[in-house]
């Protein structure tokens, strides 16, 4: 930090197992990812290369060596997996991660039906591989699913062996753990968090009021995910109580 | 493509006469031209230096020699040639584009009143010096067009000269093509297309819901304008059925 | 200006003292800040390091020395006054902007409660260290000011030596001068404008249409603040009348 402040919220510090940020990043140019980790390495503990932009993308191998030589993995989003399974490749799948150097993997299944056992085969079979992280959740607004089948769910994957679980929220953040107007389902996330460890689950949370709403419930080191990458200096702030919206939740009472 | 995949929609290839991505540069600078030219090169077919962005851009040959050196035609908004019009300058305004080496123009009339016949002189006139694109559509949103009358301006506006015509959206998405909500008016963009082949068209699409709304009509080649830089690669993904939003759209049924 | 037109308003040149731009840097890295001044380097004329960003941001003082070197004034937004305020710092505080340089710092009270002598206390105090730029509205929602108290406030904080007074909007333009819609208080700025010199007030105007309602009010050189690095070149062409949002207001009737 540049000067002494007071009251501040301790930190998680590298290499983290809670207060993740997770940073999405759909298709910067390498000079904009020196950009990125210039102001944001520190802060950034793994990065998801949106959907399925590693496809279009040009120069990833390049791109995914200097996030490795800044010490942050990288993984493709789900619906890149997705878009594997719905061709029922998956082993070629399995292969480009071999081919690319991936050692983390997300699993989801946001964009097609697929039953939970299945999925469950799938993070079996790919954590002997990868790191995976899976998500929970549905991309399609119409698709509420209870509280008790989040938790159900989650519980059920992290078992098959996902190394953290991923609330579902879309780029936009106006679904799964999101109203369609952004707002956050509190019961949803409350429910959650009395069967689940906080540590276990990354909160996509692309917008800067459901970042503030989790670290006044979860704390500063609340693990979040779909960060932009220009948002990175802003969400530690809100982290450490220094924006307006968090200003005064960390201050002795 | 970084891998293959199977089940993808054939794009066309530059130098594009459909599938067209017109990308808005409001004001970047020389370095982000690069990085953007570094992912979208090859997704990008034309740029438009938005409005008239070109009066107080400084560096601004240097801007257009970099687009020069990558093959991508380069012109100024619309909004421009209309600032010479209203003040009674079309020779000055003709100087101007010889003088930037301009190959491209842009002929609108979203901000003033011009008849349609002397819309179309002032195509004839300046196709005889560059490649014209001609706008339709209004930035004033209580000013509704009929689809009738789209039709009719299209088809006078092409035979006057006009490579493509442009369906206005406004930077922002929410005039012209579109309700004051973003959502765009479909019966309009379907009774156009009954009329003008879609390859002469470009349609104003800056918001992801719209770029997806003209996937799912018109194909993965559909022409899009006024698109972010840092957005290209993800409509790159939203055409070939990669985002969630055009998942299952061109699957094998 | 790259090619001649008439019927532009006169903009006043740097140094400004009306027709000011502040710009809200919210985290830029060292390359993107060349990046913003290569393109808005002479239409900005005050940047402002948001909130308590530069607690968290890395290579402050490169960063600092870059504006320097650009001859652009620099100062740490007002909820940093406010964060060593709330812990009793006041003189921590103003040692850190010693150690660092600033010649400008911003007084504000829109995350705590604050007296109105109190807070002009402060800004007598400071405004012997360094040039102060007071900030007048609260950050709260819920909380409405009415217009005689902004201008009792303003006259008051300009006579205890504030440069000029900052009108409040926060980052997303919905609080403070705004309703929560973005909609500008009318009423509330014609009002203020009777009695504060126009030059003496910065409207944070964060939002295009924002900007576009303060031209129109005021004219070309109104101050306006909370600008986003990229939209420098923008606001620069809603002041000259040159987009289509003030297209016609400098046009000769």
């Amino acid at each position: 930090m540049n000067y002494p402040l007071t009251q501040i919220p301790e930190r998680t510090e590298k290499p983290r197992q809670k207060g993740l940020t997770m940073v999405m990043d759909k298709g910067l140019s390498l000079r904009q990812v020196e950009d990125f980790l210039e102001t944001g390495e520190n802060y950034t503990d793994i990065v998801k290369l949106g959907w399925a932009t590693s496809f279009v993308t040009p120069k990833l191998k390049e791109k995914l060596a200097i996030y490795k030589s800044a010490g942050i993995p990288v993984y493709f989003g789900g619906t890149l997996f997705e878009a594997f399974i719905v061709r029922k490749k998956f082993d070629d799948y399995r292969r480009i991660l071999d081919q690319f150097g991936m050692e983390y993997a997300e699993i989801s299944d946001g964009s097609l039906e697929m039953d939970g056992d299945e999925k469950c085969e799938y993070i079996r079979q790919l954590s002997k591989q990868v790191t995976v992280l899976s998500e929970v959740g549905s991309k399609d607004e119409a698709k509420i699913i209870p509280p008790y089948k989040w938790i159900k769910l989650m519980k059920a994957e992290l078992e098959a062996g996902a190394w953290k679980v991923i609330g579902e929220a879309r780029e936009g953040g106006n679904v799964g753990l999101f109203r369609s107007s952004g707002e956050v389902r509190q019961g949803l996330v409350e429910e959650i968090l009395t069967e689940i460890p906080e540590e276990k689950i990354i909160w996509e949370a692309p917008q800067k009021s459901q970042q503030v709403w989790f670290v006044k419930l979860v704390g500063a080191n609340v693990n979040v995910g779909n960060i932009a990458p220009h948002e990175v200096i802003s969400l530690e702030t809100i982290r450490l109580g220094l924006r307006g919206d968090t200003f005064s939740h960390f201050l002795d009472k």
